[in-house]
């Protein structure tokens, strides 16, 4: 099997790189080759098989083509231009999230039209495709009005795939990822960063900033969880799909409450002790047009499967970021 | 008032434009100049103001800036390469209909760059943005699944309205129109033909074939109500729309026996008489994925009108196309 994943150098792209590296197989299949490609070199995880991995901007001409030149069987399309930085540089992010969605898609089915050629396209797409009107539960079948140019790219994107993928030009199968908590790495500025870093930094002993309400819902996964809903993506039988050929993944919906208790029960009263409020009205506003759950029956129905509680979610990044230890605490 | 018609070649186009020429005003304004651009040089309607008609193609490069080069104060988008076409010729239905749109938008927003510019953009979308599953009956809110290339086109359509709207970069409205009847003319292939010919021909005398069961129930509103739809488009407030930028317009929902009793009530036995049942399977396939009736609630409550009766829409037919005359049959 031949496997490239566009925007592996990304948390994600790291995690599914190093989990296709070790088990060697996909759906049954030997891996033989893989490449990495993102706009910065991704790192290489040890491979027994052939494996490059190289800096390319998928926008720029020709590099889709040359991507596509070797055939993958399996095409993991996770790069993007994420959502503040889409929405501050309009032009950068039409350019890179629809454009180069776009000449991935125009490569392989200019490819397929010189030699037979469908492989399996995996696209992440994302929860804000969906923005106003908000239901409490959102299904599969609900409009897509994005708030925000990164979510109107990610919702054109599902409609190429759809399209593309009807056509025959490839077999394509998008999943919306939930937000992803417990982000690995250092607190950043993103308005959601604090859904990952009052569990993560408390975990470490370090003190952590909730800008909203206790009250708060939202929807999760694990990056151990994400990574396992590309795997799963990879490998389905897509027949069933029809014309929706992009699924919800199962989340989580949990109130930033539910995550401090999973954490007191994990860590401890020291660990939720390090959580200091400091509201911020702007954060607030941000998170309050944000989708708080979801109906992801049919993706479960095909065989996805989430995290069933915060503890779960916490333990899962005890295990993989912190070498299954819990920092103790004076 | 400067305004700029795209595709002002088509049926509707032309009807717009004579409205408009006719009228001499928009929302109350008069119109001091009309641009009328399609891929053939438009019609000229009589008109007191400045009129220009050219030969254009919309996806080639600087097309669309040479077009809002003078400030249309309202641009009518109505160009797009027809169904069963975009879906034969897959690249040239994406030039036309995705990336002729994206630049019209990309022209105003680099004009708008230079020099303040918010011009209103009406844009002509279709039903056939929603594909699989359709409720009986479908509202604004249902999720964009389109069955074909073209359909793919116009949701990507509405979603990039949406965004460049919502960042300011004009003020734009899609609209969802309903299959048009009784399109004047001559019989055509396309497969919707008969909702259109088994009322057009029999009131000039002449045969029409119905390939389809008189159960076949579908979504109406005549050419004079499409006109009506635009120009409305053009002046209405759109601080209500929301995200939701593009509106179903109110049709009227009515079976094939519904069409054939109003032209029974209006033309008479002889009439009716001269529709030939010759079942088309291949047609009939076609049609049973088509939807049979919206919710236009939204749509309603800011002022559009559609038809209420398929003996108005005949009588429109009538008085627009037939010098308020039916023929008189022996």
């Amino acid at each position: 099997m031949n496997i490239l994943i566009i925007g592996a150098a990304g948390m994600i792209g790291r995690k599914l790189s190093c989990a296709l590296a070790e088990a060697g197989r996909l759906g049954g299949r030997p891996i033989r080759r893989m490449t990495l490609a993102d706009i910065v070199v991704p790192e290489r995880p040890d491979f027994d098989g052939e494996i490059e991995a190289m800096a390319i901007d998928l926008s720029s001409a020709d590099a889709a083509a040359s991507l596509v030149a070797s055939r993958p069987d399996v095409i993991f399309h996770l790069a993007a231009i994420v959502s503040g930085e889409a929405e501050a540089d309009f032009e950068k992010g039409y350019r890179v999230n629809l454009d180069g969605t776009r000449s991935l898609f125009e490569a392989v089915r200019l490819a397929g039209a010189k030699r037979s050629y469908t492989p399996r396209i995996v696209f992440t797409s994302s929860i804000v495709v969906f923005g106003e009107p908000l239901p409490p539960v959102i299904s599969d079948t609900h409009c897509l009005t994005p708030l925000t140019s990164y979510g109107t790219q990610k919702a054109i994107g599902e409609l190429l795939l759809a399209d593309y993928s009807r056509k025959g030009f490839f077999d394509g199968i998008g999943i919306r990822l939930p937000t992803i908590s417990i982000r690995p790495g250092k607190p950043n500025k993103a308005a959601s960063g604090f859904f990952s870093s009052i569990l993560r930094e408390p975990l470490i002993g370090e003190e952590a900033i909730l800008p909203v309400s206790e009250t708060v819902r939202h929807w999760f996964a694990s990056p151990r969880a994400a990574t396992r809903f590309l795997l799963h993506a990879a490998t389905l039988d897509t027949g069933s799909l029809g014309q929706l050929r992009t699924l919800t993944m199962p989340g989580l919906s949990a109130t930033v409450g539910d995550q401090i208790e999973a954490l007191r029960r994990v860590a401890g009263d020291a660990a939720t002790k390090l959580i200091r409020r400091e509201p911020d009205e702007m954060i607030a506003a941000i998170i309050a047009g944000w989708p708080q759950s979801f109906d992801a029956r049919r993706a479960e129905a095909l065989g996805f499967r989430g995290e069933t509680s915060f503890e779960e979610i916490i333990r899962v990044h005890i295990e993989d970021e912190l070498e299954n230890r819990v920092r103790e605490h004076a």
